[in-house]
Parts: structure tokens; C-alpha cells; sequence
């Protein structure tokens, strides 16, 4: 791709000792919250499945990520990573896991030579950039890939397709993704076995977590939650943690949902729930959380009450119409709180964005918590280890992660809780495998 | 079967017409608060899809089942009923349903020839005529059988291979049911199809209400659940629902798990998990809900607290060892409260054991709220229509519940509830359909 | 009181020994779960506060009152015992108290002689009735008097005025009760010194637990809390309760109330807060816990939903106007459930009133659980001996109780479930002792 | 006071307008979710209840104090105000606050000549610096204080006896401060009135609230609550919210309490009561909010596990001994996260201490929401005004804060929400009034 910007020159911070310095600081911290990927970590430093193998990932660059990625490193792999949002990224982090034996190479962090990573990422750089990473991490033709919303798949099946037949498999750890992957297969335009990491129960529980929505919502805000009503739109994993986390500092939630199963569960769980041009009118603050675009549009943003808050948890940025709410201000004042800007509408009520619409846990605050990350890198590790020892050809499909993996990561982490479980006895063992005996 | 007895001498009591009577009241009661069943009566009055099918049934014979077993009448099927437990038979009940257009026939209630329902079941019968119902109730050659624990589709098979080859097809609703016919599956002996519809979203979620199961625990022994140690074995649908019941009381809950995610889940909900070894020492309460037998056994109730109540939320009575219960006991004070027995064992400590063991919700109080099972039978009645007018032939395996099935249950249910969700906008249909669309 | 109808012939029934032996039973079970009074009558009988003094009490006569009775009855007192509401007298109770050493004498049930316990109380009497017990009581001429709500007091008052120069005390249990004596003293009326046994710290932990009228409500309805919108009148502490639980059990909260400080607390509980006007076309379930007249009236019932159910959880069965109910209806149908009436209104609506109006944990529950008991009971056995042995003269007024006994009650509730507290360190003492240290 | 440090020269930064400016920004977001205090402020514009007096503050500077200094300031009052902890000081709301109206003077912000409000703050000044502020303040020779802790009526009293005579009154917001004047006051020492504004019912739920001390355990550590046990100190109105809003998160929270009252409490709610020794071998974090010192201490240190996270919520930095701490540790690492300091043992266990063990919520976040200073600044306005308008002579004790006021926040409170709630009908005014209705 000739004429395209390359990215694929060291960066000067690298020589900056300090923030490698300070980006390990980071990654020991999280790394003592990840003991599943500890575990996992000392299994491949045995094991070596990845050897020989190169994956790409496009993934947030963070600290937690790093604990991931040099997982993957003593399985055996060289691995390049991109990241998947340029404002999340932590240059510090990226400094530190690029250069892990102290040298630095040709990447925008790090040499793959000695440290078997390169990282391509800096912090707030444009959208032409952020291609021009996920194609230079391309460029090292992966044996393995790890996708978070689907860019790099994308990138690689519309602009690489020369790279395709190397490919052994990938992981999508995104609900958005995985439909994307989903309709390619459904298409027959996937050209290689993807693993959907983004719904298993371990994950589910992990996103269910919830915490770190509530920490981005406290950093830009610090508004009270408690008799606070909000809207929270989606009811899924996601939403499900969002909602009763809100609850359980004291808000009063109203969900909204497309899915009659989803807003019948609501409704048992005790939530009110409403249309969203009902719920517009009642909300002090809307925190999305459906993979859909435009959930909070013109239509609700024209009948909010003054000083609405509005958030948005889901991967994309699309989910809240800022272009409306831009046409509709007739000022904005950006930053009245970190990451908070104030839209001025003609009738004088003031609505409040949150970190400009895109997704609040990683802009505003740190992202989802090293111990809930430990849980989706640990399935990604062990899906990746799956895809490279395959003994029998996959198809080019979308798979679910094997049960046996789910099980293994919780497994992992209640062993790294000092948390026992029963085991079933031969005697129920024999019940549970019986479909003689009576009642 | 000759030598058998047989139960289809018309009972006594159908002439009781106050029995029937105070029967429909019950069955009034509950029909108000089953509108799912209502909204599916209606569609079946218009589109008969049970239209000259014979339906067999093995279910608790409780008001709820008889709204169930009319909407099934009302879409053209003719019905048998026989009790699934003996101890949940209301007679009353029993008495209206077969007696449904104020005739009686041959059957323990009832005619079929006018009413079209016909039940075998009567409330404390011994073992044998328990099995001598089920057997009456397959007498009549079924298309379509629904089963609530696999006896009816166990004796099918082994005692009646001759009526197999008629049978389109059955339900099956309880997971220790499902568990059985997915072995006999694997091990080539299912001869029809059948729907599992024990595990669908909509199901767990009626599951995880719990609240009949506090109900029965506070019948039987009025005790405070503010401040009480309690365990609950087993943390699926079933058990969550009740963990989290009892925490919303106050109590203070031990999760016991033999599954590592579902005992991580537990963990991230915030409840302690024990092995149960652990957990035994410290209950003041036990409640089983796993599927599994013993779960409860000798060794546990060799270091239990003195007075501490041991109640089973399980389909089976198999969850708590009761014969070693009784044999650890120096004496047992039966009733000392309704439906708790007292055990004093060898050192002084008195165990009481609600219900016999038997389920708790049933026994000691009136089951899951009409609420409930119109979705459980409301998934049943559309799922026996599915099989009924399925366009091509099913294979003799376990069928999940349509997706279809279950959403239209909550649309049903919300519809009812007057709770509105929102649809989908084109926009955002093409969006969701789409993998075009980059970051 | 010449012409008065007086119950003071021995009941046939108390020659039954199956209901003494049936009462003994029922008293035993409560005894278990009340280790409080259990540790207060050792006390009391080696100190014997109460000796030689006459006891008249006013209370429900359940097997949690008889254990408070033998309580005071180890500390030398002899009681006389009538019942506060006919409806939740329990006759195997009454003839089980009054006949402690198998003897009958003058009173309803038992001879004041031995056993030293003469209770009048038999269940269902009529008002003439209920009030010619209370006066039997009082012919004892107690030395203190124990009531709940207030009748006793008001009784001694008003019609007998020759019998206050002995009294040297009294204990009050209802806020109901409270208000009123509180209104008596500020009027001069009141005659001797009487402590609110209504208003403490541990007392409204007692009544905070609102399970029982959790279990009332299932009992009568067996109806879904789960995903109901239920509003609950009154936030005080049982108010809190019953919202805490209905919540718990996957309610949908709506609060009233006419404090602005409790309203607040609904609120920042996460509560939805309205006037009552408001929440009538919203509920599906009213429960008033208010101690107020006329909370639900008729322009209320003239809004609610068809369907709607009404419960009163207060001392008194004046909270919902059942006379405007009845006027509003044009046909009732009784017991459609066990304690539940149904109201047919001339729109074709039906209410369902629970348990006549009135306090639905007692009529149809077996009221607060013994453990709850235990607290409340404990209180008033400690405030009755300190009126008994004060050692000053106290004013004819009402004193709230001593912190001292509220935290007697609590050290030995938790020594009775084996929980351990820390104790201040010296230095923590004189830290806390201090004024002098800085910041 | 001569030699005595004065820090009564202007701040340089004064002349920063940006800083004033960033402050102004601060004050006008604290404002919006101060509705409260603008209610009291339009009245006190009006009714003037504090003009011509000169009011002393200690408090905490910070946008939500701003905006009640400007409250009082509208009611007629100067003011001048000392940071009760130099670590919370905001220099731009000091700067902004000092300033109001574009001068200023020599005060450390501001001129008390046409802004009224003299600031003598900076962040992180020592402690001798810190006790000059107070003393500068004081110089004014105030009519009314407001005291955060205790340390200006200390000061007051035991350096600036000369003033004592003036003081009309004042208030004090924090438990361990009233602790102090309830002392002063029973030795006779206390010598002016002084309103204990720490315990009122808004002011518990305004404590209740709980959000700020996670909040702060979040920015500090990002550590994941679901699932961690957490070791609660104190269950008073913060306590306990911390307690339930851990819960709320997913943790699992053992409390420790030295009242038996409280310890019941938390037992009835669910939670595990546990003395400290028993609980430091348990937890992973630890918050103490109990208003003594040494609640951690050494011997508890001695067995914590590793990684333990110890944050203090009380006033004051003794809950924690962390000098203990200082000694047991062989290595110090500060700030491996932001304000979390890792303390390494000689055994190699590791300890996170946060804030210094100063107070979490104000040091590692930014103290209550705004919304609940409204409520807790709004007692302290009307508590002010009370006593500057009192027409009978008041004595020099420690007053509660009266019924009316607590009322009247709450009032004003649910108005700004736009919350209704009912009144008394005439006949329910009658009812409650009367004591001769019977039952």
C-alpha cells in the first residue's frame, strides 16, 4: 500500500527510561491482580504451544494487556501488538512492554528480536494512524490474531487478503465483533476459524462486574448515584452489572431493552423498565450499554431534563448521537470536569457529555479492573493455545470457547482465591449418569 | 400388565360437587395470574394446532397444571393427567379438572368423552398406584406426552414399548429429566423427540424467583432468616435464586458448587463458597438444590449445630440422606411444626428435617406462584404445538426450546404487564447486520 | 361493675389436655429461638425482681407472649394475661399458659394459684368480650401493667381510676400506644410512669426485619413479589422493612410517606417516592405501615388497578377505610384465598383486601418470628424489672428505655449465636475520653 | 502571639487569575447539585439572619464549603475560614473563593473588605503553618463558629480565651469533635452553646451514602470489590453504608464493632460480626470508620494476608496505627498506585496502606458529592442562623440540632428533586392527636 503512513519508526519516548519505568510499575501492579494468567503463564513457559507462531493483536494497550501479552510470550510466540482505541492507550505501558530486555527496535515501541514484542501505539494519535498500526502489525503475517471490535479481522480480510491463508485462527473477545465475524461466515467471506471469546459464563460474570462503568461515571462526575434515577439502556451482561451496581450504591435504575427475554429479566430482577422515549423524560444520567447505534438520539436528547448526564459503556462511540447533540447545543463547554463537556441547548437546558460518547470505563477511568481481565485474557490465552494445537482442521467459522477452558479459568482463580469446591462421589456420579433409577 | 392394579374406577369423591367446586376457585385463582396462558388459550381456541391429538401428562396436579391442561383442551387436544408426585396432588383440583363440564367418567376424575380431561391422581397415594396412574394415563395411546421428572417417559419405554411408535413427541421440564433422556439419547434409546424445556432464558429466570422456597422454609418453621447462617448447595438457576431470596432477607448464605464457574459466579456476587465438609459446621440452615443426591450426607450431619434445619429445594427427594439421618437418631419427634420433623441424634443435637426432604416449595407450601409457571407452561404449551406442527420430521433427540418459543413467552408476559420495551430502528438493524463499518 | 359480662368461668376447652399439651408444644419451639429471654429468666430467678409483685399484661396471646410470661413468672411475679386482638389468640397457647402445673382455676385458662398465670383470652371473641377480659385482668390490681396499643392503659384510665394509686408502672410496645400515653402525659392524665418499649435501637431491628409480613402476604395470596410494583405506606422502621424485603424478593419499591426526612431516606435509598394519589394507579399491591387512619381511602381505591391487593402491616385496622371499600363494592366475595376478600367494584374492578384490614403478619402469619420476639420481649422483661426495683421515685411520664437495657438485650442476643465484638483497649478509652489531643 | 508564624500575607497565586478561574469552575458544578444551600440562600438574601456577624469556619476547602460560605455570606455574614487538613485544600477554590470579587487582601486568599470571605488555606502546608491559619482566622474575633473536628474550638479555648466571650455559638460536624465538646461541656469547660451537627437524621443518611470512600478505594487501587472480603470497622451511619454499598459492588464484608447494638445490626443485615483479631486474618481490605485510633494495630498487622489494603474513613489518621506499621515494615514503596503506599515485612508479606491512613474519601477522591455536603452544609446554615436569631439566651452545652431544621433540609431537599410526598388529612391530624379512641 504504497503512499499509505507507516508508523514504523521508533518512537522518541522510548528512549525515555522513566516511562518504561513507570509503565512496569504498572504491569507488576496488575500483574499481582491476574493470577489466572500467572498460572496459565507457567503452564505455556512448560508447554511452549505458541512456539514458533507470531500473533497480532489489536487490543487496549494497558497494563492489563501487557500481563497478557507477555503471557502469550512464554507459550512461545513474538507477538505485534496495535491498539484497538487510540485514547486508552498508556504510552508508559506500551514503553515497557515493547522494550522488556532494554533495547528497542523498529516498531513504535520495542524490538521483536530479543523481547519477541513490538508494540505499534501511541495515545491520541488519528484515525490514519491508528490503521496505519493495525497494518503495521499486519505486516508481520500472523499465524494467530486477537481482535477487540473486529478492526484488525477487518483490516485483514478487506486489505490483506494475501496474509489470509497463513492464518490459523483468531480470537474476538467483543459482542460487536462477533456478530460482524458471524455475518462473514454467514456470507462465506470468513477465511479462518475465530474463537468468540466475548460470551462464555466466566466472561459473562466479568462483565457483569460492572465496577468499572460506576468508577468512570465518579471520576468525571462525582455526582451521587444514591435516589439518583438512571437509564440504563441494554440489559445484557454488560448492562446487567451496570444496573445493579447503580442500584447497589443507591440510584434508581429504568432499563430499556429490545430483547423481550432481557426486559422480562429486568422487570423480575425488580428494575423498571421503559421505551426510551419514556425513560428520556425521567433519567438524570443514561449509561448505554447495547452495541446498537443511536440508542440515545435526537428524539430523547429533545426532551431530557436539564442537566441529564449521558455515558456510554459499549465498545463503539456510536451508540450515543453526538453529531445530533452537537446540532442541537448552542454552546459546549468542554472539560467543566475531566472528560465531562457541557452542551448548551436553545432552550437553556444543559446536557452532559462523558468522555465525549465513547466508552466511559476506559476513557474516564482505568478500564475493567486487572482481576476481571484476568478472567477474559485467561480464556483468550487458552483459546489461543487451542486454535495453535488443534489436532484435527477447523472450519472457517465462528466456534464458541470449549467449555473445558471456561471451566479451567475458574478453576484457575478460585485455586489463586484459596477457594475449595465439592467434587461429585462415584455414588453421584453414577446418579447424575443414570436415567434408570425412579423417583 | 395383568395382576396390576389399576385406579380407573371413578373416585368417590367426584360426587362431591363442593369439591370441585372449591377446586375452580383455585383454578379461577390462579388463571388471573397466568395471562401468558390466557394469550396462548386465545391463539389455540383460534388455530387448534392440538387438533385431535391425544396429550399424556405427568405433572404436580396443582391449579396452575389444570390452567395449563385447559389451554392445552382449548387447542383441540384431548388429555390425560396423572400426578407427578403425590404429595403436591390437590384434590380439589384434581376433582374441577376432570369434572370440567360437570360429568364424571372413568378416570379418577372425570370423562374424556365430554370435559376431554381426565386425571389420575389423588392426594398421599402409595407407590404402586402412583405408577398404576401413570400407567392408566398411557392407556390411551398419547401423540404428544409432557413430563415433569422422566417417570412418564421412563415407563414409556421400558413398560410400554407398544404405544412408542405413536408418540410425535414430548416436553420434558425439569433438568434431572433432562439429564436422563439426553443419556438415553446418547445411548440410542429415546424414541421420539423431545424438547427440553427446562433450560431456556425465560425458564431460569422463573427458576431464580426462589420465592416459594423461602415460602415453604417460613410454613414449616417460622424461623428469622435475618442474621442466619444459611447454605445453599448448589448455585444454578434454582439456587441462585434462592441464595440471593435469602440475602434479601437478611440472611447470611454459604454457597456449596461442585462447578468451578458457577462457584466463581458465587464468589463474584459476593456469597462465601465452601466444600460443604466446611460449610456443614457452620449452617444453622441447609437448603440442597443441585439435581444430585447425598449432596447432604452422614458426614456433614455428623458436625452440624445443634437445632440446624435441613430442607430440599430439589426434584427429587434423593438431595438429603434421610435414611442416614435416620439411623444417626436416637428418637424423631414427627410435626413438632407443620411438615418439621425433629431428629435427636446419639450426642444430644436435634436436626430437624423439613418436608421428609421431599421439595420444600411443594410440600410445605403451594410451589412456584402462578406467575411462574405461566412461563414455564407457557414454553410448554407452545413448544407441544411446535412438535405437533412440525413441517419436517424431527430426529428421536433432545431439542432445545426455539429460541422463538422463549421470546415470545416475555412478549406475552410484558405484553400482559402493560411494560413496553423499544424495536429496533432500520438504522440500527443495518448497523447490528453489518461488518462493513469500522471503528 | 355490676351488669357487666364477665369471662371469668374456667373454658370447657382448658379440660382438653390434647391443647394445653398442643400449646406446650408450640411454646417449646418459640423457646428455642428466644435464648434472650431464656438468659433473662436465669437472671431472674436467681434475683427475683418481680417478687411478690402482680403482673397485668395486655399482649397477643401467641406462644412467644407465654415464653415472656414464664420469663416474668421466674422472677416472682404472678400474671394476669389478656388478649390485645381476639383474632391472633391461640387457644392451644392460652390453655397451655394458664395451666402450668396441670390445674384450672377462675380465669379463661389456669389457676392464678400455682402455676401464677391466669390468662383470659379466647380466639374470635367479640369486642364486649375482648374488653371484659381486659377488665378480669385488671380486678388483680396489678403493680405493672405490660401493653400493646394501648387498651390496658386506657382501660385502667378511664374506668378504673381506683386501681392507679397501685400501680407503680408500665410498659408500652406499639408506637400507636406511645403517641397516645405521650398525649396523656402532656394532658396530666397520666397517672404512673411508663416506659416506650416501642423506640429503641434494638427494637427497631426487630421490626425492621419485616419478614413476617412478607410471610403474611405469601400465605394468604401466593402471589409473585418478584418484578410487582408494590407500595408500601409508612417509612419507619417497619415501613424500611417491608420495603427492604419486597425489594429483596425482587419487588418493585414505591414509598410514601408525609415526613420529609423518611421520604428523603426512600429517595437516597433508591426508593421512587410519591404521594400517595400518585401511587394508587400504579400499584399492584398496597401494604400501609403508617400507624395512621384512612392512608388508603376511597379516592385511592377509586384510581387502583383491577386487581390491585391491600394490606395493612399496622398495630390498627384503621389504615385502609374497608368501610369506604365496602360502600365502594357491589359484591364481596370472602376467602377467594385463605385471609383474602375479594371487592367487586361497580366498574367491574376487583380489589382484594388481605386479612379484613387488619395487621396481616399476625392474621395471616403467625406474626414476628419468635427470634424477633426474643428482642422486644427482652426489653420489656428488662424494663419491667427496672421499674420494679428503681431505687428513686419516677414521674408519672414516659420514659424512653435505658441504653443500657437496649445494649443488655443486643450482648446477649449475640452471646446466645456465639458472635464475638471487640472491646474498647484502655487507650481507646481514654482517646475517646479526651479532649485535649489534636488532629 | 508574637513569634508565633503568621501566614497573613497574600498568596502569591492569588495573583494567578487562572487559578481563581479554575476555582469559580469548581464551585459552579459543586453549586448545581447543591440545590439545598441555593434554597437557604435566597432566603437568607432576604431575611439577612446573620448580618453584621463575623463567622470563624474550619473546614475543609473545597468547592461544596465554597459554596456555603457564599450562602452565609448572602444571609449578612463576614467570613473568614481555615482548612481543617491541609491535604484537601483546593488551591483554586481557595483562590476563587478568596476573590469573589476580583481583590484581594491579606489573607492567605481574598479580602475581607468587599468579598466578606477571608481564606487562609494552601494545600499541603505543615502542621505548624496549619495551626497559624486556625489562629488567623480566630484573630478576627468571630461571633459564630463552624468547626470540622474540633481543632478552632480547641484553639479557641485553650489559646484565645480572650475571645471566648463574644462567641455567640457554633457548630460541629463530626462525631469525634462533638465527642470532644460533650466532654468539655460535662467538666464545665465548654463556654459557648454549640449545635452537634454530626447526628442528625439527614446528616446520618448524608453519611449513609457511603459513595466517596469507594470512590477513593477505586482511584487509589482500581482493585476489583466483586468478590473480596472486606473488613468494615464501625457500623455506625458510615460504617454501615460503606458495609452496604461494598456489598452493594459484589464484596463480601465482615464487620467489626465494639457496640452490642451495632453488632446486632450488622448481624440482622446479613453481614459476619467478627472481632478484629478474628477478621485480619481474613480480609483483603480493610476500612475502619469508627472514630478511635489504633482499630488496626500491630498485632493485627502481624497476620493480615498478603497484599492486604488498609484504608481509614474516620476524621482522623489514627484509626490505623501506621506507625506501628513504619516499624514492621523493612522496605517502604511509595505510591506504587496513586496515594497507595506498599509497606514490605521482614516475613515478605506485603501491605498496601492508602491515603497515608489519612481519610480515603477526601484524600484519594474528592469527599462526599456535592449533593450530600448540601445536606450536611444545609443543617450547618440553618443550625447557624438558629443561633444567631435565638431571642432566649442559650446555655453552654452542646445542642441537638432542632427537629424543624432537620425537617425543613429535607424539605427543601425533596422540592429540588421535584419529589412529592403526602400531608396529614385534618382526621389523621385528629387520630395521631387523640388517645381516647380505642382499638
Amino acid at each position: 500500500m504504497p503512499g499509505r503512513p507507516r508508523s514504523d519508526r521508533p518512537r522518541s519516548d522510548v528512549a525515555d527510561p522513566g516511562l518504561a519505568e513507570a509503565g512496569n510499575a504498572r504491569i507488576d501492579w496488575a500483574r499481582r491482580a491476574m493470577p489466572v494468567l500467572g498460572l496459565i503463564g507457567e503452564r505455556f513457559a512448560a508447554e511452549q504451544p505458541l512456539r514458533g507462531l507470531t500473533v497480532a493483536a489489536c487490543l487496549h494497550v494497558t497494563a492489563e494487556t501487557a500481563v497478557l501479552i507477555r503471557t502469550l510470550r512464554r507459550g512461545g510466540a513474538r507477538v505485534l501488538l496495535a491498539a484497538s482505541n487510540p485514547l486508552s492507550t498508556q504510552d508508559d505501558t506500551a514503553a515497557a512492554l515493547g522494550d522488556g530486555d532494554g533495547e528497542h527496535g523498529d516498531g513504535e515501541h520495542g524490538d521483536p528480536g530479543d523481547s519477541g514484542v513490538t508494540v505499534f501505539a501511541r495515545a491520541g494519535v488519528d484515525r490514519e494512524t491508528y490503521y496505519a498500526h493495525i497494518a503495521s502489525a499486519l505486516d508481520a503475517a500472523p499465524d494467530l490474531v486477537i481482535d477487540d471490535g473486529g478492526d484488525l479481522a477487518n483490516t485483514l480480510h478487506q486489505e490483506r487478503p494475501d496474509l489470509l491463508a497463513k492464518v490459523r485462527g483468531g480470537c474476538e473477545s467483543t459482542s460487536t465483533g462477533v456478530i460482524r465475524l458471524r455475518r462473514m461466515a454467514a456470507a462465506g467471506a470468513l477465511a479462518f476459524p475465530v474463537v468468540a471469546a466475548n460470551d462464555t459464563r466466566a466472561r459473562r460474570m466479568a462483565d457483569n462486574t460492572g465496577q468499572s462503568v460506576i468508577d468512570g461515571i465518579l471520576r468525571a462526575t462525582n455526582t451521587l448515584l444514591a435516589g439518583k434515577t438512571v437509564v440504563v439502556a441494554g440489559f445484557g451482561a454488560c448492562g446487567q452489572g451496570i444496573a445493579s451496581r447503580i442500584r447497589g450504591l443507591g440510584g434508581q435504575v429504568i432499563v430499556t431493552e429490545i430483547d423481550p427475554v432481557r426486559g422480562l429479566d429486568a422487570v423480575l430482577q425488580g428494575f423498571r423498565v421503559l421505551p426510551m422515549l419514556a425513560a428520556a423524560a425521567l433519567g438524570e444520567m443514561f449509561v448505554t450499554a447495547t452495541g446498537s447505534r443511536d440508542v440515545i438520539a435526537r428524539e430523547h436528547m429533545a426532551i431530557m431534563r436539564d442537566g441529564a448526564m449521558l455515558a456510554n459503556a459499549g465498545h463503539f462511540d456510536v451508540e450515543i448521537d453526538v453529531r445530533a447533540l452537537d446540532r442541537l447545543a448552542n454552546a459546549i463547554h468542554h472539560d467543566v470536569r475531566p472528560h465531562t463537556d457541557e452542551y448548551v441547548l436553545a432552550d437553556g437546558r444543559r446536557l452532559l457529555l462523558l468522555a465525549e460518547g465513547r466508552v466511559v470505563n476506559l476513557v474516564a477511568a482505568e478500564g475493567h479492573p486487572a482481576a476481571v481481565m484476568d478472567l477474559s485474557f485467561g480464556i483468550q490465552a487458552l483459546a489461543l493455545a487451542w486454535l495453535a494445537t488443534a489436532t484435527e482442521p477447523l472450519a472457517d467459522r465462528v466456534y464458541e470457547v470449549p467449555e473445558s477452558i471456561d471451566a479451567e479459568v475458574a478453576r484457575l482463580k478460585l485455586a489463586s482465591l484459596g477457594t475449595q469446591i465439592d467434587t461429585l462421589t462415584p455414588d453421584q456420579r453414577d446418579y447424575l449418569a443414570s436415567w434408570h433409577q425412579g423417583s
